[in-house]
């Protein structure tokens, strides 16, 4: 059975190249049960690669099919490989955390093969605490960032003593998650989408389709959105007038080549949380803060910090009435913010209380904008990968902003997989030509996690930008005063 | 700079797909010198990572040129990503030589990108010992098994004082073999290319010309010849008429998957040449009846042992006299035997007997044939893996032979690494549709290395081969009788 690719998934096959792998990736870190013998990881590797039943979605493969005029099509893949797709590895000594985001980098940079399946999952071992991480990948094109981290993290469980439990890309998986999403819809009573929570809704069983319909095209996007681009353009400079059209040139507005080094690290929920309350601010504002303090200390060390602020795109959740944009299924559609990240102020406190105010401007200018704005600003937030390389491409010299930073509500409680504890879940994004840097951050547990990707070349020292977000939360801690904080 | 491959480079890109990657590989072991520090692998890594200068073999990267009509170039790549082909690698636990063995048969069954030069190399650490392993692969298209093992052993040493050198990838190293040649070759007054060794001559620089001179074709080939099939297949089933018309099917003779399972062991020389000693045969005989026993024990297991004797395709060097095809600069062409294995007799004894005859049939043939039907058996004996599917295509309904074994003489004396031993050099080599198993052998300092590579789905328990092996020594000492043999 052949089945053609929407056209936005068929536009992350065309875009990817050598230099622009279009998958995205998490990370995640799990405890040894108690009592897990010395076989536990092979037998978790065991368990991961025979799961009884693939679901579908990972067992398809694209070609350009003939028939149908060079168009991307999905087929069953009926040579499915298993040690193919699911890998037992180890790290190098001395096993810290450094080699195993050195791993991830190396296989974050290597594209999937196009005549299989597009995913693959290593199990890896060897940290020198005896944790067990797992790395996945899937190609953008079969699911989006906020799919994967849902789908790869909605198959586990809250309950310690629970086994018996498959990988996420089981069938049995997805029937587990759709029986808990109604259960869940149930106890809140027909659920509406919370802009907090979401967590296991939307985007799950054919996730682009939301884009598709968020752009509010079909067959005609396969030739590419011209008309779609203008209103883009036009949106993007709209909304931003004063501040992306001053977006500057930074060492991460260049080509890119395709490897990749990955940092990652999480910070208290709670601790951020508390420089939000005592500033008026946001959570995410403070993230953005740490984003914008890190990345100036970061900049000015390599003598390359612009006088003027550097611009984020930040995805932002519309509400359902708020966009129109709503699908079918109740999850809510994703618009973009343009936020000024006062990278040209020196204080903590000042740079917060300026990102707070740009994206108040921004939320509100998405608020009044028409529907064929949002339409485009909609695309922007779900589809950064494919559409900012053609921004460029449509004239605007300038980079519309010098960074994307994600933020993807996760899950609140602990989770286990067959009695293994996650103890944390970094999210592994796709830096692309013009924009070598991606911070993407997910909550979980009670922890927000960053997953910075950069490109090997033309970002140096990635890890250094881990101990300047450290930093910057000492310095927000200071700067509004959090009582209490050292 | 573009420069077209040959034909018969291009042969192997063209024969490529999932089911049969078209490299060949080495596994060598290393000891750790005396007094290395926690970080020598490491810092072996990084060194085997980052030569001053690469030999522009390992540059280039294969394109299809548009203006020169579909056919295959070689060109420089430019982005050139050290990380992406030189790679860190560790084993799971418990770290023996089966888990070394499982990951090298999963590297050698994933296919080398395209879009960058065709090689890549593993430095492997974990085994539970303390040694260091190295998996390199190369392209067939870039370099044949004979010259990649030649290439990896050649830039050794013999002292285990030497520092400072190169991986075999450097330019460095191109330099120190062609100048150990030339020295080897002054040593011995003009050097002619003796049967036993031949080490580190010969096939080197562009090792494929000798394969296009073989063949005696250059452009017309690329429409591939349909004359020298003809050839080829008359001189198949002349020369070994009573034999190969039988060569019955069995479970090797399918076709494959992509997947692949590698095992490896050695044997003393010394104690293999006692065999052929007591015997009468040939140390090449007793290697064959090694395969003949294991593979008999293997499949009667199975239930798949058939009552005809299997054929194997063994690849020989021919004199220069003899070939009429010496290369320019001292190599030796290879032809190919079809050698009787003796699968459906009992005693080992009669089994050696009936292949040192059989091989002596076929060397007796070989020296007989017409210029003709030599090019076609050398042509079968280098590049057995494009040409071995045709002959089935051909119209030769059964098998023409059921397993390829080759015998490729290595290095004698020990070598070292920047003072780190070389323990053992074991071949990986090319399994393909109709031929599931492949048997590579090479000698190292006494001992006689085998590799099998096979599918993994369809010759199932590789690893009980070694047992079979190693049972068919002990079987053959006890049968010719080899004094003091236990």
């Amino acid at each position: 059975m052949v089945l053609p690719l929407d056209p936005t998934a068929s536009a992350f096959l065309f875009a990817e190249n050598r230099h622009m792998p279009m998958h995205v990736g998490a990370l995640q870190i799990f405890q040894r049960p108690d009592g897990a013998g010395d076989d536990f990881v092979r037998r978790l590797y065991e368990g991961a690669r025979d799961v009884s039943e693939l679901n579908p979605l990972f067992l398809r493969r694209p070609r350009r099919s003939k028939r149908l005029g060079g168009q991307w099509v999905w087929e069953p893949d009926d040579q499915y490989d298993p040690e193919h797709h699911v890998r037992h590895s180890a790290l190098p000594q001395p096993g810290r955390i450094r080699e195993l985001l050195e791993l991830c980098g190396r296989l974050h940079g290597t594209r999937l093969a196009r005549e299989r399946p597009l995913w693959e999952a290593h199990v890896i071992e060897g940290l020198d605490d005896g944790r067990v991480a797992l790395y996945t990948k899937v190609h953008h094109s079969l699911m989006d960032g906020v799919s994967a981290v849902r789908l790869i993290g909605g198959v586990l469980s809250e309950d310690p003593d629970e086994r018996g439990m498959e990988a996420a890309w089981a069938a049995s998986s997805l029937e587990r998650i759709k029986a808990r999403r109604a259960a869940d819809r149930d106890a809140s009573g027909g659920g509406s989408g919370g802009d907090g929570d979401g967590y296991g809704r939307g985007l799950l069983d054919l996730p682009v389709s939301v884009v598709r319909s968020a752009l509010g095209i079909s067959a005609e996007a396969a030739g590419m959105p011209a008309a779609l681009l203008r209103t883009l353009t036009k949106g993007v400079l709209d909304q931003t007038s004063a501040i992306s059209l001053h977006a500057p040139r930074t060492m991460f507005n260049t080509e890119i080549t395709g490897a990749r080094r990955f940092a990652a690290e999480d910070w208290p929920v709670e601790r951020l949380k508390a420089v939000a309350h005592a500033s008026g601010t946001t959570l995410n504002d403070v993230v953005l803060a740490m984003c914008s303090g890190a990345v100036r200390t970061y900049l000015s060390d390599l003598g390359d910090l612009p006088d003027s602020s550097l611009v984020a795109m930040v995805p932002v959740g519309l509400k359902a009435k708020q966009s129109h944009l709503a699908s079918a299924d109740g999850g809510n559609a994703v618009g973009a913010v343009m936020v000024r990240m006062a990278t040209d102020l020196d204080d903590a406190g000042d740079r917060l209380a300026t990102i707070h105010a740009s994206m108040q401007d921004g939320k509100d200018a998405l608020a009044s904008m028409t529907p064929a704005q949002i339409v485009a600003m909609s695309a922007l937030g779900q589809t950064p990968a494919i559409l900012t390389p053609m921004l460029k491409l449509q004239g605007v010299v300038r980079p519309p902003y010098n960074l994307i930073i994600s933020n993807v509500p996760g899950p609140r409680n602990t989770l286990y997989w067959n009695g293994a504890r996650l103890d944390g879940s970094y999210p592994l994004s796709i830096p692309i030509n013009g924009m070598a840097l991606n911070i993407t951050c997910t909550s979980y547990d009670g922890n927000l996690a960053f997953g910075l990707t950069g490109c090997r070349r033309t970002v140096p020292h990635l890890q250094r930008l881990l101990a300047h977000l450290d930093d910057e939360v000492v310095a927000l801690e200071k700067a509004v005063g959090v009582p209490g904080a050292a």
